[in-house]
């Protein structure tokens, strides 16, 4: 079972991404290694120890509607208690209302950790986190000091209702409208789906974010306004008053994460005989909702990246440990009795080095993008500015590589297990199935590569990019320099990849600035992955270069997994005129 | 749902794989077109109208065991039934026997199509088909003559019987016993695991091909017999006597194929107050049981090949239906009133185009190989030779190369469809959970690279490998040499590939030359991957060649896909050193 890696986590925040020179110099204030090392580690205690046992218990029962009421599986809502008892849901909340407003970079550490040990309990408290921030950004301060304490503790759970039948990655054709009453407040409107948390007994009352159009709101996406709709009305004693007019009407059948309730909510519709129509307070401005829920948006994006991190450390953890275990067939360089475990054969290796190599990665990209988001809040001016854009070109990448190699992972540890990973009561299969949904949600992956192409390659006047290649360039430079064995071609191998990188970003740039924008999208997914792999590749050397013991995986992802990079870069470049060519074929008459 | 693609595999057979020539030369004796064409449209009608109606209802229900009795799921019998008094069962058995006699082509066609349409239907006669073989090699006369007929007819159905708890990928260590009783008969005794359609209703028996151990046989490999061993016994008359002491003590609960029961099969355990002892009946010589078993397996790995490409097949039809279908955003190239149907979105078509393109790739390869067996059944001396050597190298990429890409495309399929994708009733997602069992099963995809590695690099002298990359060439060279539009860089990719591909061989032959099998094994994945890669790419061109729709896809698989050659190469060429490296950090203390 599951074991927080502590140790690895600590260091990737600390000298991969960046958190140790930030607390050295002070950035982050009070806070010293000390306290981020006694926060992971009682995190990964609590993971370990505490929800990864009942990871099956979920996986099993998942979540059960009845009567408009959702169950969580056995143990579960006492878990969520411990939980939110323990204070991690405030962890990172603000602390005007009891949160601790730890770094970011904690924050994710934390959800990778609560993820591995049972995706379906972390993503519940990413949407209250989600909430917390959106409503401490754009809320009126009425809104704020009724609701906002008891997210943050997690005493109540927030949602997102983004989703409706015929609007899911084009938010344009949302269509839940929203009436003003005349009295302040207005009345809601209409069905969303796929709404995670939407409904479940690990809280008295449940705080729906919900989008939806006023009345001769403009078309489009500039139509669009946010509202607060509580399950339950709260009277100004912060005592729960009645029943809102919004009910679950249905849970998805899932291929994973069985125990997140995935609703259909249905708002305004006359619940229970109840006057048609849910009442809902703004937040922000009238037709300016989509600007409010980017900010959850932002970090769910990054929360779910921390899901394909997770999930693929808890199945590369559970493929090595079964791999020293399973015997069977001889091995060269294994001397004892009998057959050999298969963590001797090379083929074996390959696979389990490929696993462990790409959830580094995807972790140092995942806590390099928290870590620009906590230096854009300590930063004044042209500083902030740099890690704003840091953050927002890490984000893509976060979200979209962590969860592809979530899948990738999860696949090639069911392949390690062999038979038994095709059983469930193994629990490989069940990462492999939980795994597939974080490369759809929060944005498909590829949305996050157009967003990539198109919204994050001109950031700085097109140069933030840049910068950041030649950062990973120094990474390459310094394994040159450096006198440290073991590296190989470790040097050749980023460069060239870098290489690769800086001529696809050259060419994207020039595609965009030239109009050409269909060809520029052909090739948005293998770029995202090319800049992800180079990328990575620094990421590891940076942590190689810091401790020695890391230098053979460096070294293994530069020569085995890089190679890649070239292939991408052609697909890239050359690869949009057969795509197009093609793609009319698969045009229905 | 699925509909049979029965022109493109007409197309791929007769085109691609080489049975249009073969047929004009009269290789096949009477087989025309018109037969082929015939048994393939109606093999297609019944994939699509018979089987593929039941999927979902056999994935939900599954196989249930009750009192060691088997009951599949509600409509599956009396498919079963149909399927058989349709001749489907019989169609490339020996005439002797009732059987049609059909080309191997035919078989591995018509086993695609009912695979696309429900993989747990199509796995169970393919079991059956290789009791068949391996009795008709190698059972004396009288155990033919009991059991061949029902067998080819499908009256009665054959299972392998081969796993062990701690004999899976190694069968030296087997521990299954059989005692000679005296009276030319065996007692068996022992636990068997994952046994496939090991107990089921669809049959009044069941023929169990069984590997065991005589007392003082030698240990490891060349110690293991061969044994049938009925569910029922026959009498003289071919009616059913008592039954043996044999049964089924669980089933699996599994990732997919729910309606395929996985069986832990007991023998020799007294069940139900027998005498202990199952008894069976010895196939072929004592202790060369290993041997008979292995042309079953050799079958058995094309068939698990053909899975791989019926769940491509069947998931891109699915995606491409979809993208069709549902509506989110603009594009550039859509003219029509509201939302695009995502088809046209560049992201999307790359999706389809590499689902489709794999998909065609690795049906080519395994058409191929068929080809090559039947080329063999019906040439002598050396061209029998020849086609020997082609089968047996083509058949590890047949199978790991073809289930590898059921589990990539059935991923991609499951990303198109976007949050519908990971709802269960999509049926999206079903795809994605029967594919990962092909890439394990019937030697896993490391053994079979393996295999190819160690026993097929090395055929005609090492010499046979590369007069089929010479062959290949000749694609490439075919294309550059034609004068048709639209193939842009293919010839190019082509020759780039082969070269690798060239190159990486040779220094796998000279490695294994030099004894350093550690070395060698460490590139057998990726040298897999690639000489299917560079075969596949040749395939498609000679498709491209001999019908020009066939071009825009062969140049997007040249363009995008190809590329990953070189990378590959370096993998095959310059992993091996940081993988053992890494490597060793995996070994528990």
């Amino acid at each position: 079972m599951y074991r927080a890696p502590v140790e690895d986590i600590a260091f990737t925040l600390k000298h991969v991404a960046g958190m140790k020179s930030a607390l050295d110099a002070g950035r982050f204030g009070d806070l010293g290694e000390d306290l981020v090392d006694a926060v992971l580690g009682e995190a990964g205690r609590f993971a370990t120890e505490e929800v990864a046992p009942l990871y099956k218990i979920g996986d099993e029962h998942g979540a059960v509607l009845r009567d408009a009421a959702v169950t969580m599986p056995p143990g579960w809502k006492e878990l969520y208690r411990r939980w939110i008892d323990g204070g991690w849901n405030a962890l990172s909340g603000p602390e005007d209302y009891g949160g601790q407003a730890l770094p970011t970079m904690l924050g994710v550490a934390a959800l990778e950790m609560w993820n591995s040990a049972a995706m379906a309990f972390g993503i519940g408290p990413t949407l209250t986190m989600g909430a917390v921030e959106a409503l401490d950004k754009h809320a009126s301060e009425a809104l704020k000091a009724k609701y906002l304490a008891k997210l943050v503790s997690g005493e109540w759970m927030g949602t997102m209702n983004l989703t409706e039948p015929q609007a899911g990655s084009d938010l344009a054709a949302l269509r839940a409208r929203a009436e003003p009453a005349g009295d302040g407040t207005y009345r809601i409107f209409g069905q969303k789906i796929f709404i995670t948390y939407g409904e479940h007994d690990f809280t008295d009352n449940i705080i729906h974010l919900v989008l939806a159009r006023l009345p001769d709101a403009p078309a489009g996406t500039r139509g669009i306004s946010l509202f607060l709709v509580p399950k339950f009305f709260v009277n100004d004693d912060g005592s729960l008053g009645a029943r809102n007019d919004v009910f679950c009407s249905g849970l998805e059948h899932k291929l994973g994460i069985h125990a997140s309730p995935t609703c259909t909510m249905i708002y305004g519709d006359g619940f229970r005989g109840a006057t048609p129509g849910a009442i809902g307070w703004l937040i922000g401005e009238e037709n300016k909702g989509l600007a409010c829920m980017f900010t959850m948006m932002n970090n769910a994006r990054l929360a779910v990246g921390m899901q394909g991190v997770a999930v693929a450390e808890a199945a590369t953890q559970k493929a090595i440990a079964y791999a020293n275990e399973r015997r069977q067939g001889k091995a060269a360089d294994y001397a004892g009795a009998g057959m050999a475990p298969i963590v001797h054969h090379p083929d074996v290796q390959r696979n389990l080095l490929t696993m462990k190599a790409l959830t580094q990665t995807a972790r140092a990209i995942s806590y390099s993008c928290a870590h620009a988001i906590d230096m854009a809040r300590v930063s004044d001016g042209d500083q902030a500015a740099h890690w704003r854009d840091r953050a927002n070109l890490l984000t893509p990448l976060a979200k979209a590589f962590s969860t592809d190699v979530g899948v990738e992972v999860a696949s090639l540890g069911v392949q390690v297990h062999g038979g038994m990973g095709f059983i469930e009561e193994t629990g490989a299969a069940a990462f492999y199935r939980d795994a597939r949904i974080a490369p759809i949600y929060e944005g498909t992956n590829g949305i996050q590569a157009i967003d990539l192409v198109t919204r994050k390659l001109p950031l700085g006047g097109g140069e933030h990019v840049h910068g950041f290649i030649g950062e990973l360039a120094g990474a390459a430079n310094a394994v040159r320099t450096s006198n440290l064995q073991g590296f190989g071609r470790t040097a050749d191998a980023l460069d060239a990849a870098l290489g690769d990188l800086t001529q696809a970003t050259r060419f994207l740039q020039k595609l965009s600035a030239d109009g050409r924008m269909e060809e520029a999208l052909a090739g948005a997914t293998p770029y995202l992955r090319l800049i992800s792999l180079a990328a990575g590749g620094a990421y590891l050397a940076r942590g190689a270069l810091a401790d020695q013991d890391r230098i053979a995986l460096c070294r293994f992802f530069a020569e085995n997994l890089l190679g890649e990079a070239r292939a991408l870069r052609e697909r890239v470049i050359d690869g949009a005129e057969s795509l197009a060519a093609a793609g009319k074929t698969l045009i229905s008459a």
